[in-house]
């Protein structure tokens, strides 16, 4: 590329946005030049939108500090925001804003989203990098049919993430039938508005995340789907989801069991999981992380607090390979996704590198 | 009963040992007039056995206070015990010592054990009361085989038993074709030696507790097997379990999908379990539950640290009974259970009430 | 009593309301014929009123379960709530509310509040029971000042509570020169609404809580005061508080530091404690302790998960008394307190209790 | 320096000989050519020593990951350590260990040491760097004392450090005449053997850890003392210590109300804070931070979660500065030190460092 991108990120001040604004400081490629949000928050100093007014505390919800160059850029109203003057927008604002405002952004410029707003349309597709990144065709299919210059594409629940990351190379090598996950998510998860109140979480597990398993069913099937023609045809094996919630700041862990069409070993599996996403970690993303997939041995591992953050919180920990008596060519195993990496900002941030190297979005 | 029995309890200073004198504390029917522990105890006041000498502090580990009549209790020595003494023996020992000592015990006395000691053998019961007390025929054999005037009855693993317990309806109504299971366990069942360091598992979660999937998936299948003549076949259905430890203290949240041999629906399974372990809840034993399992319809119940002390601890809490789209016939749901209630010595207890009122154990 | 008391609770819906519905429940003087809330609640069920319209899932934040005789109440417009058919209000609505509702319920009904509106009022005595009960002279003279023919009576904030209860009989026995006290609070005295986030406290201290430590300071002066004619006079002595949040439910654990007018040894210290508050005691009132203060020597007690719910919550528990080196004739210790029962509304309860027996309130 | 020094790490298979690899990881100054532990380790390739060879499990203690360099040295033994063959010897074993091995290994060579064993020796310096690093001077007394050629200094205990960072200022520009300390302590200060058990810590509070006040005490008043001649006199102000431990896993926060022989606004205090240790941050040591203090004037921190590796855990965070009204001219807030950095091997480094820039130790 000879030069920089001019990108916007829309929903700032959210938790979704504070992350964003951490995975693109310092980008080679990308440059913040604006930060929008909700009327309320418009005109004002960014640093000053997110300092609670009675005392003065920052509302700042990432473990890096908040990038200096944000603080005194002036926050400007999403709805007035003039998409053509960006190269790039990244929203992450509530869903229902996200169906206002992404089509109006996407008529002249490339959108990525961490809504689901857009997830479930038929020419929209969900991207996981080095995954179904050959989906992007269908990116000239959403732009003819909806006569936009840009594109919507958003990123997958933080849930489905981790678990259409270790299905992929299953489903490549030896063919998927099934599966029955159970999720042990985080807390950052549910974000802070409401989010999960301390109460409700100490010394307890809630069984519950509503909506969050249909997501990770749906979504799944449709990333690990087949792009013919002009549409995805969903993979077709099913996906059975327990979604619960356990006292983790940040991480989803899963335990997995997996149906396979022809036997593999465990020792297959390890390799097929080890030498999945080359392709993409080949091409030396800046977001990027060395193994899509790590496999670990010690069956003590992942440990979600440990080994969260192992390559930028970019890669799927897969441990406890082992062979699955009650699915056919069975094998289970348990997996770690960064939900607010990964599964969030810095995977949008991933998505849009790799659509630009690949002529998606106009360097 | 015209008596009280007399009661020794075998491995007394331990936390298993702890959590048999609480259940036993008051029981109208069993006095424990002996403590036995190791060498290392015997011949010291139980409240000293179990202080630190250092700082005077109490290695109590139950939440209810220690039973005031055991404080000044001599300690002797297990090996020394003549069980001749006794109506009926609790052994709360490690594994190793309970290979020793209970079939010394046995030999003239019924001895219930919390250890795993002697539960893969083909004469030994694993009892969980209401779910396989016919099991109980097994005795005479084990008797007869090894020439005992008592016998030795184990308790299953406290992950075996809120798994067996749900499966039972299920199993006895519509056939299980097989279970994949994923635990949630709690701090308490690793015990205080070495235990679950706070380190290990704050802001954490342990994917793999060894031993523990093996024993769940045997276990779940001897429970659930038929008594056929003078042996248990085990139930045929693979379970397939995945054991992890969260930060919680007490209670074990469970997630399961179960295959079965004819479809049912959601209201058929709840009302299965809902029906289940009417014949034990009838006998109105000193220390069960209302409701062998109690079926809880807000999809965000069953909650461990709600939950887990219902009726006493003794009953299955089953939440989020819904279809599974993976296996044939399948339903899913969460089950909690107490792994130091019933799960544990207070299980041991039912078992003895329940031999005792069917003259299994004389009374 | 030859009768029962018809009492109303005003913000029923909240979790004080709750706690207060709780410490209510089966009470052998008092029984709950109304619940009051907000005009949103108004008219409906007490339990539709709290539940969740779109999950059904049953918003109530106490660990006993919700009173059955709850459930099918009508909930009534506080705003028009007519006090005088009631014998006893009590008021567990913010302040803002409490503000307005609490004087014109006064005009003809005693008011036991849970809230500070009027805490800080020159006729008004915060009571705590056992302690500062000879200010309940105070009540006529604020029934004379307003005109009125009830009263209202404030319990004290949770924090404050513990350190009062603790410094009373070193303030009666030996005299208090001044006090440095840190709290380590839980959770549950943030209430539910914002209340704290998780991801704010897992593995975290929160070293403010904004309006705490005044209210401490304030508080303590003022239940220590001596009734003096019509007003009190508070404690002279400085009370110096710093109030972080740990990661606890319930119970708030705190450190005093005592300076003391005449030199006391530890074991006097212990002794003017254990001594405190046997009046109150002898009084056999229904929810009060059999110990105002629980001395404890094990250096490792208290400790607030194992010793919040000491005689039903409502004694103080007091350990590591030891000399301090700073202070003139110091000693130092630690403390604590339930923060929702005897720091809430069953301490409210209690105090009610107390005022009944005395003929403050008419039975 | 012309040239790396030679470094031996003796304990390195515990937890603070862990954290000493950690710290000497890609030294610019130091390198370890030695790891040395107790007979049972000796012989074996480190990462054998600290594997559990029944499950394969790494117990390696940090977040950092195992320095690859370590992975295949042989451990040697500690007791047959030829001292004189190294620069410097950073010594992690227990106490009494230490004991007999630290005058060992300081015939011939400088020791610096994470234990207590010679704290309270009069002729050994307690170093924090930028605090008292002119007590070095009392090294040359050691050495004369002893016929050593080295020396042996501890740091202090990790609770102290913080505490005594921030009363330095105080006490240089203002004089201390006392201070009241409530600690709230990490879990990795109990370390691993036996550590903390996570059901003695979840939803709890300790009050209580054995020796630690006392320690606190007495190494305050000699890191504060003055070296006078070949001895320090320890500062005479009063110290009054409450340690607890919270389940925090690393960072100790310490509440402090402190008297000042003369009158400070909180301005003054900030500002002599803030300028304080600008002398060590001048010789920008490797392992040195940029402020000595980190000054907060958001109330709501400093938070030990979040600022724990502020400055990679060498700044000591002081926020909620404020008036006190109970000692004489008080001052009161909130600490907090990274224990298992500044406050254990990281900070001995940095010791390390500074006796190297000065000439104590060789280069």
């Amino acid at each position: 590329m000879s030069r920089t991108l001019r990108v916007a990120v829309v929903g700032a001040t959210g938790v979704a946005g504070q992350q964003a604004l951490v995975s693109l400081d310092g980008h080679p490629w990308f440059q913040v030049v604006t930060l929008a949000a909700s009327p309320r928050s418009a005109g004002k100093k960014y640093v000053d939108a997110i300092t609670d007014p009675a005392t003065g505390h920052l509302r700042w919800a990432c473990d890096e500090p908040i990038p200096a160059w944000t603080k005194d850029m002036t926050v400007v109203d999403a709805q007035t925001l003039n998409a053509a003057d960006y190269d790039l927008i990244f929203t992450a604002t509530d869903s229902d804003s996200a169906k206002v405002l992404e089509p109006k952004f996407a008529q002249t410029t490339p959108v990525i989203s961490t809504t689901s707003a857009f997830r479930y349309e038929a020419d929209v597709p969900i991207f996981i990098p080095g995954v179904n990144m050959d989906h992007a065709a269908l990116l000239e299919t959403q732009k003819k049919n909806r006569g936009w210059k840009g594109f919507i594409t958003p990123i997958p629940n933080c849930t489905t993430t981790g678990l259409a990351v270790s299905l992929a190379p299953l489903h490549a090598e030896f063919g998927v039938t099934g599966v029955s996950m159970t999720s042990m998510q985080a807390l950052s998860g549910a974000g802070r508005s409401p989010g999960v109140l301390a109460m409700d979480i100490l010394d307890n597990v809630i069984p519950y995340i509503r909506g969050e398993e249909e997501k990770v069913e749906r979504e799944t099937q449709k990333i690990l789907g087949k792009l013919t023609g002009t549409s995805i045809v969903a993979a077709d094996f099913p996906v059975s989801a327990t979604c619960t919630r356990v006292n983790v700041i940040d991480g989803h862990t899963e335990t997995a069991t997996v149906g396979l069409k022809r036997s593999a070993s465990v020792d297959e599996v390890k390799q097929a999981m080890r030498e999945y996403g080359k392709d993409i970690v080949a091409m030396n993303l800046p977001s990027g992380p060395k193994h899509l997939i790590t496999v670990m041995d010690d069956p003590f591992h992942p440990q979600v607090r440990i080994h969260r953050d192992l390559e930028g919180g970019m890669t799927t920990s897969v441990g406890r390979i082992r062979p699955d008596n009650l699915l056919q060519n069975g094998v289970k195993y348990v997996l770690l996704s960064h939900n607010t990496k990964m599964g969030a900002a810095k995977g949008a941030t991933l998505v849009a590198e790799f659509l630009l190297q690949k002529g998606f979005i106009k360097g």
